[in-house]
């Protein structure tokens, strides 16, 4: 893990959406960054939270009883066991802080599920 | 713990240099914000790692071999252990990811130390 870097220059390596990149590890946390666009599915993190933080766009974040546009700038931490899906009308970049154990579609597995290794590539 | 905002935003209320304040709580880490400005004591974290990203302006991280400079959009990680001191000639926006026992300076106390109490203010 090289653990320094610029952010921008990073995402402009992300070619796929939904498929996060580990470019940072913190004590028991892993720093991410992803490209949104489309959605994904409804998942929970049983143990973890997870906070999002929009570094370029915007993406609505769907709650089960309320959905939340974040625009650039926009930071949401949600709590561990919160049902959520992400999702972007457009192309968004995002800034992701996560425990490092976390499958980022949750206990769900779908066609975008990327594994631990793949996002540290 | 409101857990989400505008990072921007809460920027703009932030009067002091080196008095960080935590805006989010994440598994076992909190994320805050600071303004640097001047330098701080050398100090490291025996057993806690600290991520610095900068949002606005850049500074220099000295450590004990080499001083890094960090300018917008560059992230750096100081792993447990590794002594370092942030000095910034101009007002800096820094995003600070530590773990929650983390002390900003160290074991070492100075006028400029802030307790887990005031940055939760």
């Amino acid at each position: 893990m090289k653990n320094n870097g610029n952010i921008f220059e990073l995402f402009n390596s992300v070619n796929d959406y939904w498929s996060p990149k580990i470019i940072a590890d913190v004590n028991e946390d892993y720093i991410k960054i992803a490209k949104f666009k489309g959605d994904i599915v409804w998942h929970d993190h049983e143990n973890e939270d997870e906070m999002f933080y929009v570094m370029k766009g915007s993406f609505n974040l769907h709650l089960e009883d309320e959905i939340i546009t974040l625009n650039e700038g926009d930071y949401y931490v949600v709590k561990k066991g919160i049902r959520h899906k992400p999702e972007a009308k457009d192309e968004c970049w995002v800034l992701l802080i996560e425990k490092k154990e976390t499958r980022h579609t949750g206990n769900v597995t779908s066609d975008i599920t990327k594994s631990t290794e793949e996002q540290l590539k």
